[in-house]
């Protein structure tokens, strides 16, 4: 009987993550039980909020365990069903198959991809759950209007980028925020953004404020620290700020933000939220997007690593901010070595 | 001819406000034109809000100039009416009214008042814009839901005892935040609140943890600063945060806030709102208050001072939080040594 290799998390992380708080290990090929799916993972798709979970006090979700194989998505061929809604060769996105060469999963916790209409890594991003968290948070909480300025941070990034392009398909200025020069260039080239500042930029509130001369209307927030401080002072009367993340706090949670003196002179909403709770606009996103993408209003940029083993590195690098869009692995190397 | 009396501002104050940033000035008694009412004000209404128009940045509101007559809410009895809906001897509230003996103004910007369904300093209070901004915060912005705890800063004060009555009205747990054991005990005893702790007890955040055991679901933010970081620490998933006044920060705005990394993990919702953007609730909340006064169900707490003269210490005093409920300057007796 085949393995299958797992990344378990072998230790929390204290700040930034280490290799050695992950771990690779062997556990058996896992069996379909009566309405489950044994699903072959061909890519992994990691997410800096997996990051959350790593800490003992939790988040929004319960963190995991020591021991546990890492959380994350993946896509994958069935390679035996026990549900009806899955044959053999059907491909899905699993939101927890985790960090691991296969998986064995209720039908339920499965979507079945369409890899006619976009190939498979894009399911894990503008068309599976970065696309729907960019969705839910720009259209639901942040409600842009035409003609009004958003600005999203970690512009180019796998979030920030489908959040760019719908808000410039609803009619939006849409500035950018991103570290470094190749981000900014992206997010303008690439996705169509009006105007991209950098972050590291010591001049990013002036850089800023040139690039919003009417103020910020909404503030897609995924950064956190003083790129959210910058826009924080641009923010135009009746503005809504939109918290998906706070990448630049999660390995230290900032103790301070910004005082509120402006949110009530300017009569400011802001917002966290967490896509899982809002998955009844899942069929509303699935259309928009699919449509969207078909259309080629939609773009995405990838940030492949190969093999099961490179997770670490690349997660790791994520929150580094030193990859360029989607962060996916793919497991075609531990298939083929396997075979 | 008589003359008219007034406050005007002297000088932008750097802080608190000084007794030398007011004057008493003498104006000619104002002629009504065509469409205006000429009033005699009996009654002022202090607001902290007042603070903010008088430093020359302004905030949501154009700044007064130096010079200008104090901004201020009056009631007072119409002398002569050049309007078809006023006549003689009707008593009416004027927003704009301002820190003098008599206004003329436009019928426009005057709302008749029925002193036989409550007495004039009700106006101010709970059946005016007090009443109001505790009505648009607490129901439009917070939407608090019967069994949900509410949590209500400067809670014995003109708008912070008028949410706790209105959300002990919606069926919910309502905790006070207050300066001093005094207000504290009216915060309880008279507007009938299940508990309220002081906000100068050092053991703050564990007597607010202690009152709200299931978490806080409905911030109403009107202090700022120790109390706000307070309730955040406690603020329940889903929670929402309205911000109707920064008092403690309206001499000298702070920095900075708490972090939003809770923001993110409870999906917390934050507003800062003003009373006059949404004067289309305002019939709503003319019917409702009028129900729950005539039922007793709402009270009110005066702190009168005598003499337009008064009216600056009044004021300072308020910002030190040394008042006793909504502050009043009854103007009798200047319309008495002038007759």
């Amino acid at each position: 009987m085949r393995a299958n290799r797992q990344i378990v998390l072998a230790a929390r992380p204290r700040g930034l993550p280490r290799h050695e708080d992950f771990r690779l290990a062997e556990a058996p090929m896992p069996a379909p039980a009566d309405g489950e799916v044994l699903m072959r993972h061909d890519w992994l798709g990691l997410a800096p909020a997996a990051r959350l979970r790593m800490d003992e006090a939790g988040s929004y979700s319960a963190p995991m365990a020591l021991g546990d194989v890492v959380y994350g998505q993946a896509i994958g061929t069935v390679l035996e069903s026990r549900h009806p809604d899955f044959k053999v060769g059907d491909m899905a996105m699993a939101m927890r198959g985790g960090w691991q060469c296969f998986s064995a999963l209720r039908g339920g916790d499965l979507v079945k991809i369409d890899p006619q209409l976009a190939p498979p890594p894009a399911w894990l991003g503008p068309l599976g759950t970065s696309g729907l968290a960019a969705y839910i948070g720009l259209l639901e909480h942040g409600r842009p209007k035409s003609g009004e300025t958003v600005v999203v941070s970690a512009a180019a990034g796998a979030v920030g980028s489908v959040v760019g392009q719908v808000a410039r398909i609803q009619g939006c200025r849409v500035v950018g925020i991103a570290g470094g020069e190749d981000k900014c260039r992206a997010a303008v080239d690439e996705f169509g953004f009006d105007a991209c500042v950098d972050h590291r930029d010591p001049g990013l509130p002036q850089a800023l404020a040139r690039a919003c001369p009417d103020g910020i209307d909404v503030s897609f927030e995924n950064a956190g620290g003083a790129s959210r401080d910058a826009v924080w002072r641009l923010m135009a009367r009746g503005g809504r700020i939109v918290v998906c993340g706070l990448i630049s706090e999660y390995n230290a949670p900032e103790a301070t933000g910004p005082g509120w003196y402006r949110l009530l002179t300017q009569r400011l909403q802001i917002r966290g939220y967490i896509t899982s709770d809002h998955l009844d606009l899942r069929p509303a996103f699935e259309r928009d997007m699919a449509r969207w993408w078909a259309e080629g209003r939609i773009r995405m940029r990838e940030d492949v690593s190969q093999g099961l083993a490179s997770a670490p590195a690349a997660f790791i690098g994520m929150l580094l901010g030193h990859n360029r869009g989607k962060v996916l692995v793919s497991l075609a190397p531990d298939h083929a070595s396997a075979a």
